[in-house]
């Protein structure tokens, strides 16, 4: 079997961090140094970087780069706020900066940018082998030759340190030589799907058709997939799952046609603070993301615009979560807890 | 009650077709002289016009014009094999050519192209009156006060010879007062809710909230709409509706959260010849439109694209079709035979 790998990389640390502009995907490739914490929040938010885990690496390493410009703790504190509070409904993001403020406030101060890095290079891998173990826990769950899965925005290697939570099953199965071909939902409004997913399969060589979101649901009818695989945002600790708005029509339509409904996010994803969907908070973003597309104008201006970027799939849709440690199905409070962190 | 009108036309007579381009739609209001049968399939094919009912006023408006042009019958039948071949799955389409042929053929040389322009003109006289006719029978659907309905894609004015199928229910509802908000589904790839029914409901004063397909299940989840109402392109006997893909997602998230899902379609769209939503013809487009908005390239020119225009919603998951022949609830063979031509 051929090694699981892939050729895409969402951040990078040279001598600083990097983010690949993905608004600017699939035209152009452009590396963008980030040197402020402000810096990364702003890119965060303008979706230069996107996916959870990405999103945590990235203010993981931007509360490093702050510990190099000045150690001092109170700043470091505020560089933290405002990292973890760029954008609301990631899991991964509140998690890696708590994390990496706490190897801060426990080093002596000449120390803190060394032991920051470190700790988001660690970060950065274990998300990395997490991927991986994805990966492998994702095959098991497709028996036989050959299987064709469908996916909705991007849960690759844009959106991770690694090969992917969603997309690492993907590859695993393509270096098999068992995938078939990856269909892949375009995701509107921003478009993760059409402008990253495609662009990534492309990119690896992996058979990829892309379609409207609302294609999908013909598309199981058909009797064209055998799975729907996604990534998730936040993972409640019953097993609800917060993932790019259009997930939750997505699982209807796997339910309708008895197609296995798998949703892979490594333990930094899992909130069990969260009881159930309900309370996870689900940003709302602005109308001129649906009123145009790219700088097209496609709505009159005077339309309101409902925009939530995410959308809660209750349970009982999931067929099965996958984590770095492990599959809980069928999906229940207990299975959660037993591959979370 | 205010009289149920609109200020918004797709098609006219002016000593000739004119068709408004719904290409253009929202920037540019322009009309577009269509004046043969091959002009006119071209435009239909090209979306100048679209929506079922629109489709086959156009082409019976066509057809009239070939025979002012040259009345012989071998001309005019060709003509009518292209109209009728210029999309497959709108019902409309082929019933309107096979009528105004019959008149044609009915009547002597000299009278043809008026006798047909008769015709075509009392069909577009029949499909206003039977948009009011829908409204009214929508509106008895939703009891109480004021409701807020979603729908897709662009079942109106722009889609009909009069005030809609779908928003011929929620003019109804807005001149009684009786309309809290229309929400809009944009419609992808073709937008026709963003760039049409938007247009349509500011146009007309209509509350309205857009928003990318992707939302509409969480919207339902959230109990923000008390009815879904779309058109149709095709009814089969046993009440399978063919309609802008996507609307199969949509009827799957409103079962799941108890929503009625109303279908509006006048007699012309049922073709009780077709047993099921199998017999349905799907038509497929080019791949351009989803690796393309407008003009802005979104995704790799090296992937594939699955492109449907429309798919097929099971009668389980309908909660009542409505004609201008009354109301289909519950949708079977017997109570669609009830409303049917």
């Amino acid at each position: 079997m051929a090694e699981v790998t892939t050729s895409v990389a969402a951040l990078r640390w040279r001598d600083g961090l990097e983010l690949l502009d993905q608004r600017l995907l699939p035209a152009r490739e452009s590396w963008l140094p980030v040197a402020t914490a402000g810096a990364a929040a702003r890119a965060i938010q303008a979706l230069v970087v996107r996916g959870a885990p990405a999103i945590g690496l990235t203010a993981a390493y931007a509360l490093a780069s702050e510990a190099r410009a000045d150690p001092e703790l109170t700043h470091l504190r505020r560089a933290a706020r405002r990292l973890a509070s760029s954008r609301p409904t990631g899991a991964d993001l509140a998690r890696a900066v708590q994390h990496i403020l706490r190897v801060i406030e426990e080093a002596p101060q000449e120390q803190r940018f060394e032991r920051a890095l470190a700790a988001a290079r660690a970060l950065h891998e274990a998300d990395a082998a997490a991927c991986l173990a994805m990966g492998e826990h994702g095959v098991a769950l497709f028996h036989g030759g050959s299987v064709s899965l469908l996916t909705h925005c991007n849960a690759g290697a844009l959106a991770t340190g690694g090969i992917g939570s969603a997309l690492g099953i993907v590859r695993a199965l393509h270096a098999r030589g068992r995938l078939a071909r990856l269909y892949a939902c375009e995701a509107r409004p921003v478009l993760q799907g059409a402008r990253l997913t495609a662009w990534e399969a492309v990119r690896d060589g992996i058979p990829c058709t892309l379609l409207a979101d609302g294609a999908a649901a013909s598309l199981l009818a058909r009797g064209s997939v055998q799975g729907v695989v996604v990534g998730a945002d936040r993972i409640a600790a019953d097993g609800s799952v917060a993932n790019k708005v259009g997930t939750y029509a997505l699982a209807l339509a796997a339910a309708r046609h008895a197609v296995p409904m798998v949703v892979a996010a490594p333990t930094t994803t899992f909130d069990l603070t969260c009881p159930t969907g309900d309370s996870i908070p689900i940003e709302q973003r602005g109308g001129e993301e649906v009123r145009r597309v790219r700088r097209a104008r496609v709505a009159p201006e005077e339309v309101d615009v409902y925009n939530p970027a995410f959308d809660v799939t209750p349970p009982d849709l999931v067929t099965a979560i996958v984590s770095e440690r492990g599959v809980a199905r069928p999906v229940n409070a207990v299975t959660v807890r037993g591959i979370a962190p």
